[in-house]
C-alpha cells in the first residue's frame, strides 16, 4: 500500500533518502531534552543549575546524563573555571549552531501547537 | 552567568519564547521515533508490517505505542477497511502535515551529521 498521497510535499522530503536521515538524526537527538538543551546553551553558556531552572521538568539526574551524552557526541563544552570555589560552565559548541533550522522550526511549531491544544480544551469545557 | 554568545542568532530563537515552545514541541514528540513515523506516513499510508519494515531498528512492542501515542495526538488515523481478512493502514492526518519544516529541517541536518561522522571515522583509522 505505497501510495504517495500528497503532491504537494517538497521533493526532499518525499525522497526515499529523508526518512534515513531524519532517522539519524533522532538516533543522536533521541529523547525529551536534549534539544531544548541545546537551545538554551546556544542563547548562553550556563551553570548546571541555572540549567535545571530553566528547562522545566527535568531532574538533576536526567540532566547531568544528557549532558554527558552531549559532551560525547560534541555538542557542549564543560568548561572548568578555577575560581574558588570552581565555576562549571556549559557552553555550545560550533556544532550545536547548525541546528539553528531545526530549533527554528520546532519553536514555531511548538508555539502553534500549544495554542491549538488551549483552543481544544476551549471547546471542551 | 547569562552572557548572550551568539549576536548572530535569529531573533525568534534568542527571545525566552522559544525555549518554552521547544519543550512544548518535544513534550509531544518526544523519543526516538515519534517524527520518523510521522515522516514515513505522510510520504504514504502504511500497515504496520511496512511502517516496521521502513522505520529501521524499531521494535514490534515500541512501534505499536508509539502508533497509539500517535493516534491519540491526532497526527495519524489508523483506518480499518472491511476486506478479508480486515485491511489496516495508517494515515497520516493534516495535522501532521503542519511538521513538514521541522521534518525537513531535521532531514537535511540528519544528512551533514551522517557525513560529519564518516569523516572522523575516516581520520580515526
Amino acid at each position: 500500500m505505497k501510495v504517495i498521497k500528497n503532491q504537494s510535499l517538497p521533493d526532499k522530503l518525499a525522497c526515499e533518502g529523508s526518512l534515513k536521515n531524519v532517522i539519524d538524526a533522532l538516533y543522536v537527538l533521541n529523547g525529551k531534552w536534549k534539544l531544548a538543551l541545546i537551545l538554551s546553551l546556544v542563547q548562553s553558556s550556563k551553570r548546571f543549575n541555572e540549567l535545571q531552572h530553566e528547562v522545566v521538568g527535568i531532574s538533576s539526574k536526567v540532566l547531568a546524563k544528557e549532558l554527558k551524552d552531549l559532551e560525547l557526541n560534541d555538542f557542549i563544552k564543560r568548561q572548568v573555571y578555577p575560581t574558588t570555589p570552581v565555576s562549571i560552565i556549559y557552553e555550545a559548541t560550533n556544532y550545536s549552531e547548525t541546528l539553528k533550522d531545526v530549533l527554528a522550526g520546532l519553536s514555531a511549531w511548538g508555539k502553534q501547537h500549544r495554542e491549538k491544544v488551549k483552543e481544544s480544551m476551549r471547546k471542551q469545557y
